[in-house]
C-alpha cells in the first residue's frame, strides 16, 4: 500500500515531524494551519516541489490519510536516535533528512533550518523537547524507574511495634492461622453466627477468653494480655472479636467490676470458658448515648427479697444486644433501681435469659436485629423484659446495694458520682476498640498498598505502565494513613499503659485520654479503609480482597463504646475542668468554675520569627511540630473557654452557649488527643537506638506532623500562627515525604507482620 | 430516715446550695473545702452554731450521706420559684431562708448576705447564674424549643425539582412502588440475582429499557426519559438499576453508537426487551483506567471472513463484566484488532457468550466475582475467550471497519481520535451514574435529617430530651451535605441538558463536564451516605434502615465509569487545553502547547476592599461566592500551568513534571466543577418566582457556597484573597445557616419526594 503514497520531498523531510504531530492528535486550529503554511512558503531554503508538497499536506479540507500517517510515524521512527537528546522536532527532522537524504543534506543551510524551524516551533507553542519524547520507543524517566527498597529490618521494626508481648502476638497470629479459622461467606446469617460462636469456643479451649480474669477462676490475670487478643484477632473476622469481646470484655468483666465475690464464684469460671454465654445489656432503643436516661425498671420486692425487672414500652427495649439473639443465656442488665416507688438510679443486675438448651424463659421476649452493614457473625437482639422476677444477690452490689432492712446503702454517697464510677469501671472497651480499628487499618493499608505497588497503569508515551503507588495522589492517598496509623499505635499502647497501671486520681485523665482515642483512631480507620478501597479500584469493591469486610465491620466503631461526637465533647469538657474525678460527670457547673481560672491564664505568643520560616531544617524540626500542635491546643481551649463565660456573661442559656460551642469543643478535644499522639510518637522515637529504624519512623513522624498541620492550615493562617509561604512549604514538604516514604511503604506495612492466612486477599498476596 | 440527719441551722440555710453544688459534684479540692472553712468562719453574720454546722459539713474526711444530700436537694427544690431568674447560689439560698425560716429571716442582714456570699462565689469560681437553673424542675431554652416549620409549599419544589419530565418521574415512583420491588435479603447471592434480573425483565416489558432507543425499534427516542429513568429507580434497589444500566445503557447503547444498520436490526429490539441479555465487555484485570492498554485481541481472517477473539493470558480477562456471571448470551467485546500481523488499536465485537438456554459457548469460560462489598444483585463476571471466532459483520463497524479487501477503513485517520471518538459515544454513563448517586444521596439525607428530627438525646438540667439536630454539630454534619445534594441536583440537570442538545464542537467540553461532575458527585454521596450513617448512629447500621445498601452499593460509583482520580486529571487537562477535539486524547504535547499561550495571560486581581470584609450583606451577596469561586478555579489554573512549563524548562522529563503536578491538577478539575455547580444553583435561583422557594434556595446556595470556601479557606488565606477576620466570620455565618436551615431541613428532603415503599427505613416513616 505504500507505494500510493506521495513520497515527502527533500526539503520537506525535516518539517515532517511537525506535520505528525499536526495532524496525529488535531493540535491546532485551521486558522493556524494556513498561517502556517504561509510561513513556510517565504523560508528560502524551500523548494518549490517542497512548497506544494508541504501546501498539500496542510490543507485542512484535505487531511492525510491513516496509512500516510503512519508511514510518516515509521519514517521518523526509523531515524531517531534512542540515545540522543533532542531539543526541539526540528532536530529530529534533520536527522531524519540526513538518513534518508545523505547526500542533499549537506546542501542544506543547516543552521537556518534550525533556527527558522525552532522560531515556528515556539510561535506554535510547540515544547521542543517533549514532543520529540513522542518518537523514541523507550522513555525512562523518575517516575517510571521509582520502586520499593528494603532500607531498614522489617523483623526489627516488628519487634518494635510488639515490644514485650511480642510471643503472646506472635502465638497467637500461629494460633488464627489455623484451618479452622479460615473465612467463611457471610451471606447466610445462621451459618455465619454458629460459625463465630464456634470460633469464640475455640478460643475458650485454649484460654484466651479469661486471659483478663483472676487467676482464681482460671484466668490469668494479664489485662494487657486481654487487649492484645483483641487486637491481634482484629486481622481476622471482625465479627469473632467482637463476639468475644461481648463474651468476655462486657459481659465478663461486668461480672467482674459490678459485682462482688458472690457473682466471681458464680459465673467467672464458667464465662471464661464461653460455657455461660451472655450479654451486656445496657443500650435501650431510646437510649444510647445517654445512658442515665434508660427507662428499664428493677423494683425491690422487700418480702420476696427479689427484683422485678420490666420493660416500660417498646423504645425502652434493650437494643443492639449482642450474644442476645441466638446464644445469650444470661444478662448484665442496667435498670433504675426502685425502692418503696422511690428512684434511686441505675444500678446493674444479672438476668437470666435462656435455659442451656436455648428455649427463652418467662417474661423474656427477644428480637433478631437482623442483618446489619456489618459485624453479621454477631447475633444482636432486642431483649424485653415483662416483668420478670429475679432473686435479691442477681444485683451486682459492689457500686450499690440494698441492705437487710430494704434500704438502699452504697459507699459512694453522691448519685452522679456513682454513676460514672460504675461507667469507668467498663472504660477498658474505649481501649479495646480503638485498637481493633488500628488493627482494621493496618490490614487495608498492607492490602492497598502492596496492590499500589505492583499494580501498573498507563505510563510514558512509549514507556512502560508504572506501578500506581508511584503516582503522586496515589501515594499521597496512602501514605499520610500509613504515617497515621503509625502514630495511632504508639499513642494506643501509651493509653493502653496508663489504664493498666491507673491510679485512683488519674482516672478522670485516662478516661478523657480513652475516650479521645477510641474517636480519634476509629475516625481515622473508617477514613483509612474508605481511601483503601478507593485506591485499590474494583479490585477492592470484591468481598475477596477483605477491604469490604473490614470496613463494614468496622463502621460501627465510631457509634459504638459511645459515639464519637459525644465522646469528643466529654474529652473537650474534661480539658475544660480544672477539676476531675468523673470528667463524664461535669456539667455547666462545674465547666464554668474553670472558665472563671482559665481566661486569667494568657496564652503562648507567637514567635515572629517562626512564621515565615520555611527552611527544611525548621520544617523537620520535631520541636516546631510539638510546638504547633501544642499551640494549636492551648489556643483553641482558651478561646472556647472564654466564648462560653462571654455567652454566659451575656445572658444565654448555659445549655445553648455550649450548644452553640460544639463544633469548637469537638476541635478542641480532637487537637488534645492530636498533640498526644504526636508526643508519643516523637517519644518514641527518641528512645529508638536503630539507625535505621528511627530514620524512617521520624519520617513517618514528620510526615504525620506535617499533614496535620496541613490539614489544620486554614486554622494556622486564621492565628497568623503561619504566613502563606509556610504553609506552602508545607505542602510541598508533605509531597516530599510521601514520595520518600513511598520507597519505604512495602516494608513499613510488612512491619505489621500480618499472617497472609488473615490477610487472604489476592491482591495483597 | 430524714430524722435522723442533722437539720441545718437557720444561718446555714443561706449557704446550702453552696453546700450541695460542693458535694454533689465533688468540685473542689480538700485545700479549697478548708479555706472556704476559714472564710466562713469570719463572717460576722453566723451564729456559733452555725459555724458548728457550717464545719462539720465541710469535712472533707467525713463528706455529707447520700441521704443527707438528697435531703438538702428536696429542701432547696422546695424553695426554688420557677419563674424567678436566680443570678447566685446564695439569692436561692435567702429564698430558702425566708420559706423554712420567716421569722428569722428578717433579722438577718440580707443586703450584706448576699454580698459576702456573693464574692464567696466568684471566688470559688462559681458562675451562680448557670449553677441556680439545676434547682429547677423545668428548663427552657432556645436548643430545648427549637423545632420543624413548613416555611413554603413542598410541593411546589419538588414540581421545580422534577421540572417538565415530572409526569415520567411519577409515573415510575408509582411504579417501583408496586409490592413486587418490595426490597429482598441480599445475602443469597443466586435469589437476589434472579430477583433483580425479574425486575428489570418488568421494567422492560413496561417499556422503560428501550425509553432511549430510536422508535424504530421499539423505544421513543427519550434520551433524556432514560437519565430520568436511571435516577429515578435509584430510590429502589441499586443493583436493579446497575444491571438495568448494564442491559439498556451499556450493552444496548454500545450496538447503537458503536454500530450500524444492520446491528440495529438484528439486536435492538430484543435487547430492549431483555429477550437478549447482554454484556459491555471493556475492563480487562490489567486494564481499567487505560483502555488503551487491554490485550484482548480480535485476528481478522480474510479467507473465511471472520474473527478470532482471543485472551492471551489470565489478566487480560474481561473482568468485573456485569451481566456475565450469569444471564449474558453476548457481549460488546473491545480488543485489539488485528489485521496481517498488525495492530489497528481498540475496536468493538459483538461475541455470543451463551445459549439462550444459558450454556456457555464452546472457547469461552466465565468465572463469578463472587459477593462484593455491593450491588450483590448483579452477576459479575471474568470472561476469557479462547480462539473464539465470530463473523465478519460482528465487527461494530461505525468508526472502523475491514473492507472486502480485507484492509482496515475508518472515517476518522487519527489513531488517538478514532479511539476516543469510540469512547465519547458512551459518556452518557457519566451522567446516568452520578444523577444516581445523587438519588442514593437524597434517599439518606431523608432518612437521616428525618430522624435526626424525631430523635431525642440529652437535654438541659431539669428539661426533656432535645431532637439530636437542634444540636449545632448535628447540623454542622447534615445540612452543608443537603445544601450540596441541591446543589448538585441543579448542576446535573444542566449538564445533562448540555449533552442531550450537544453538537460536535462541543463535545470537548461536554464531555470534561460530565467527567468532572460523575467525579464530584460519587465522591458528594460517599460522604454524605458515610455521614448519614454516622449520624443515625446504631439505628443506621441496621441494614433495615438502608443506609448500609445505599452506602454499599454506590460506593464503587467513585471507581466504575472512570475512577474518579483519572477522570479529575482529565478534567484538568481539558482545562489546560486552549484547543479541544478530544480531551482524553491529549497529551504532555497539547498541554504544553497551551502552557506557552496561557502563560501570557494575567489572573483576576485580588479586590483589596473585600479582602477583610464581615458585613453580612456581602457575606451572603452571590456574587461575592461566585467571585471566589471564580477567582480559586482561575488561579489554580494559571498556577498549574505556569508550573508544569517551568518544570519542564528546568529540565525535567514531561511525565515526571505532570506527575509532580498531580495533586495541582486534580484541586484544578475539582475548582472548575464547583463553579459551574455554584453558578448554575445561583441560576436557578435567578428564575424562581415563588418568594419561598427562592428565599430558601438562597440559603442552602448560600450555605453551599459559604461551605466550601471555608473548606478551602487554607488555600483563600494563602492567596490573600481573604484575611482570618472574614474567614472566621464565614464560618460563623455557616453555622448561622445550618441553623436556620434546620427548620426547613424535614421540608426540604420531603421535597425530594421519594416514596416510602422506597426509603422503607422504618426510622425515616
Amino acid at each position: 500500500m505504500q507505494q500510493s503514497l506521495s513520497q515527502p520531498t527533500t526539503g520537506s523531510l525535516v518539517l515532517l515531524p511537525v506535520l505528525y504531530m499536526v495532524w496525529s492528535d488535531t493540535l491546532i486550529t485551521d486558522q493556524e494551519l494556513i498561517s502556517l503554511r504561509s510561513f513556510l512558503k517565504d523560508i528560502d531554503w524551500l523548494s518549490d516541489s517542497d512548497r506544494k508538497f508541504l501546501k498539500e499536506k496542510l490543507d485542512p479540507g484535505s487531511p492525510p490519510e491513516r496509512e500516510e500517517l503512519e508511514f510518516w510515524w515509521q519514517a521518523i521512527r526509523g531515524a531517531v536516535q534512542e540515545r540522543k537528546t533532542y531539543a526541539d522536532l526540528v532536530s529530529v527532522g534533520i536527522d531524519l533528512l540526513q538518513q534518508k537524504a545523505p547526500e542533499e543534506a549537506h546542501t542544506f543551510p543547516l543552521e537556518k533550518v534550525q533556527a527558522d524551524l525552532g522560531k515556528l516551533e515556539k510561535q506554535l507553542g510547540i515544547v521542543g523537547k517533549s514532543a520529540a519524547l513522542i518518537f523514541k520507543s523507550e522513555h525512562h524517566n523518575i517516575s517510571t524507574g521509582y520502586q520499593t527498597r528494603q532500607a531498614f529490618d522489617t523483623a526489627k521494626l516488628t519487634a518494635l511495634l510488639d515490644g514485650d508481648r511480642k510471643p503472646l502476638i506472635d502465638e497467637l497470629k500461629t494460633f488464627i492461622s489455623q484451618k479452622e479459622f479460615d473465612y467463611v461467606d457471610p451471606g447466610d446469617l445462621a451459618t455465619y453466627r454458629n460459625q463465630v460462636l464456634d470460633w469464640c469456643k475455640i478460643l475458650a479451649d485454649s484460654g484466651y477468653g479469661s486471659i483478663g480474669f483472676p487467676e482464681a477462676y482460671g484466668g490469668k490475670d494479664d489485662m494487657e494480655g486481654y487487649f492484645l487478643v483483641m487486637e491481634t484477632l482484629s486481622y481476622r473476622d471482625l465479627s469473632m472479636v467482637i463476639k468475644f469481646g461481648v463474651q468476655f470484655g462486657l459481659w465478663g468483666m461486668s461480672i467482674l467490676s459490678l459485682g462482688t465475690k458472690k457473682h466471681h464464684d458464680r459465673y467467672l469460671h464458667a464465662i471464661g470458658k464461653l460455657e455461660l454465654p451472655g450479654c451486656f445489656a445496657m443500650t435501650e432503643t431510646n437510649h444510647g448515648s445517654n445512658v442515665k436516661g434508660i427507662e428499664t425498671t428493677a423494683t425491690y420486692n422487700h418480702d420476696s427479697g427479689s427484683f422485678t425487672i420490666h420493660t416500660p414500652h417498646q423504645h425502652a427495649r434493650k437494643e443492639y444486644i449482642g450474644n442476645a439473639a441466638l446464644h445469650g443465656q444470661m444478662a448484665t442488665v442496667f435498670a433504675k433501681l426502685i425502692i418503696d416507688g422511690r428512684d434511686y438510679g441505675v444500678s446493674a443486675f444479672v438476668v437470666p435469659l435462656r435455659t442451656a438448651n436455648g428455649r427463652l424463659l418467662p417474661g423474656v421476649s427477644i428480637a433478631d436485629c437482623g442483618r446489619k452493614m456489618g459485624l453479621n457473625g454477631v447475633d444482636n437482639g432486642l431483649i424485653a423484659f415483662d416483668q420478670v422476677v429475679i432473686p435479691k444477690e442477681n444485683m451486682l452490689d459492689r457500686f450499690s446495694s440494698v441492705d437487710e432492712q430494704g434500704r438502699f446503702q452504697s459507699p459512694i454517697p453522691g448519685d452522679n458520682k456513682r454513676f460514672f464510677t460504675m461507667l469507668g469501671t467498663l472504660v477498658g472497651g474505649r481501649i479495646g476498640i480503638p485498637r481493633s480499628a488500628n488493627a482494621a487499618s493496618k490490614s487495608g493499608l498492607t492490602i492497598a498498598i502492596r496492590y499500589g505497588d505492583k499494580r501498573r497503569q498507563f505510563g510514558p508515551e512509549g514507556g512502560k505502565e508504572i506501578p500506581i503507588l508511584n503516582y503522586r495522589m496515589h501515594q499521597r492517598r496512602l501514605i499520610p494513613l500509613l504515617a497515621r496509623t503509625y502514630a495511632c499505635h504508639f499513642a494506643l499502647d501509651y493509653v493502653t499503659a496508663r489504664f493498666l497501671n491507673r491510679k485512683e486520681a488519674e482516672m478522670q485523665e485516662i478516661e478523657a485520654l480513652a475516650a479521645g482515642m477510641k474517636a480519634y483512631v476509629t475516625w481515622h480507620n473508617t477514613a483509612a479503609l474508605q481511601e483503601c478501597r478507593e485506591a485499590c479500584g474494583g479490585k477492592g469493591y470484591l468481598s475477596e480482597n477483605r477491604i469490604d469486610a473490614l470496613k463494614n465491620d468496622t463502621d460501627i466503631y465510631t457509634t459504638f463504646e459511645g459515639d464519637n461526637t459525644v465522646l469528643l465533647q466529654l474529652v473537650a469538657k474534661s480539658r475544660l475542668s480544672a477539676y476531675k474525678e468523673q470528667f463524664e460527670n461535669m456539667n455547666l457547673f462545674t465547666i464554668i468554675n474553670y472558665v472563671a481560672a482559665r481566661t486569667k491564664t494568657s496564652i503562648t505568643e507567637k514567635n515572629p520569627l517562626i512564621i515565615r520560616n520555611t527552611d527544611e531544617q525548621h520544617l523537620l524540626d520535631p520541636d516546631f511540630h510539638l510546638s504547633a500542635f501544642e499551640y494549636r491546643e492551648n489556643s483553641i481551649l482558651d478561646s472556647a473557654a472564654k466564648r462560653l463565660k462571654r455567652l454566659i456573661d451575656e445572658g444565654m442559656d448555659p445549655f445553648d452557649a455550649v450548644n452553640v460551642s460544639q463544633h469548637h469543643l469537638l476541635t478542641m478535644g480532637e487537637a488534645y488527643i492530636e498533640r498526644i499522639v504526636l508526643e508519643k510518637f516523637q517519644e518514641k522515637i527518641d528512645h529508638e537506638t536503630d539507625p535505621e529504624i528511627k530514620e524512617v519512623l521520624k519520617k513517618l513522624c514528620d510526615l504525620y506532623a506535617l499533614y496535620q498541620i496541613e490539614q489544620h492550615k486554614g486554622w494556622y493562617l486564621e492565628q497568623g500562627y503561619m504566613e502563606g509561604v509556610k504553609t506552602k512549604a508545607i505542602r510541598k514538604m508533605v509531597n516530599q515525604l510521601c514520595w520518600e516514604i513511598r520507597k519505604d511503604a512495602v516494608p513499613l506495612v510488612n512491619a505489621f507482620n500480618i499472617p497472609d492466612s488473615c490477610l487472604s486477599a489476592p491482591i495483597a498476596l
